[in-house]
């Protein structure tokens, strides 16, 4: 283990409603001096949740919604904050069931994923979602959203269409396949 | 194609040397109306690059820094800002010699990957490099960065791994290796 850099000075330089940053005075172990920003967790920091949810051995959901962060419509798969007393295969069934209409009666969490580790603190745990049943329930959506259904065969596919691009989601569908494959559940 | 939200309104919320934050008030085509946040590319906006650098037809080069998001010395690409003037691909094979020590003869671009599309406009662009070479090129980090060989194989040992997470790098490996597997370079 590598000794991480003292920390000489933090102060939060900007604020707004949803995000927070941090600037660090930071000194390497080696003596030199740095001045490094970070994104820290918005709100009170109980994490968010992705989920892959299955609908049978190699069918996954995916949702279509508006993406302010690109400004266009993208598939993606369900995902949101953990509410206060929440853990984590309950908020990953309460997103389900508000994105994508459906309950997990097998839930799993498989890892944690950084966003971008060098700027941000933000991770999502990545909950792997299966036997699925029908139910919904009212989520803070503005509108409808779209539900698609799509094979894990076609993940290299997805990842270089149009109307899909989010790292962390083509990462927790791979890293499901693999392990998938490596239980002998999916044959590649 | 869904119809976008209209924009009724935009201003600038919160603002840092790294991060800007702009609040968007938007009426969605069923007249629901929502204020969003966002974060702006950084600096210039001339995008970003990470590179999957392999050294044989299953040897990926590692580099292991510290990350102050997630304060922890982490496993990710090589990876960078792309500067004004360079192209997707000459970006890529600076940050590599920059970062590992090595250049590339064979550069490919494979597709861009979005960080958090529903809040955050950064894209970076994934990057094949092969065929590689021993050289190393001054970059602004503050210490050496470690360099390590992994192997496509492992691809899930690694997402699991203590020292290692971000969704983007993981996403970008599993791409590579997909794709190599199409192409009948690799062989699972």
């Amino acid at each position: 283990m590598r000794q991480k850099p003292d920390v000489l000075a933090r102060a939060i330089v900007a604020k707004s409603r949803l995000f927070t940053v941090e600037e660090l005075q930071l000194r390497f172990s080696n003596g030199v001096e740095r001045t490094y920003e970070r994104l820290l967790n918005r709100g009170l920091g109980y994490g968010a949740v992705m989920v892959v949810a299955m609908e049978d051995a190699e069918t996954v959901l995916l949702i279509e919604e508006y993406c302010a962060g690109v400004d266009a419509y993208e598939l993606s798969l369900p995902k949101g904050l953990i509410e206060p007393g929440e853990d984590v295969l309950a908020a990953a069934n309460r997103e389900l069931k508000e994105e994508a209409g459906f309950g997990a009666r097998q839930l799993e969490h498989l890892t944690g994923l950084s966003l971008s580790p060098g700027y941000m603190s933000q991770c999502i745990q990545v909950v792997l979602a299966r036997d699925l049943y029908a139910e919904r329930l009212p989520g803070d959506e503005p509108e409808t959203i779209r539900v698609e259904r799509f094979s894990l065969r076609d993940i290299s596919r997805l990842a270089l269409s149009e109307n899909f691009s989010e790292g962390r989601a083509l990462a927790a569908m791979y890293l499901v396949r693999d392990l998938l494959t490596q239980r002998g559940e999916y044959q590649p």
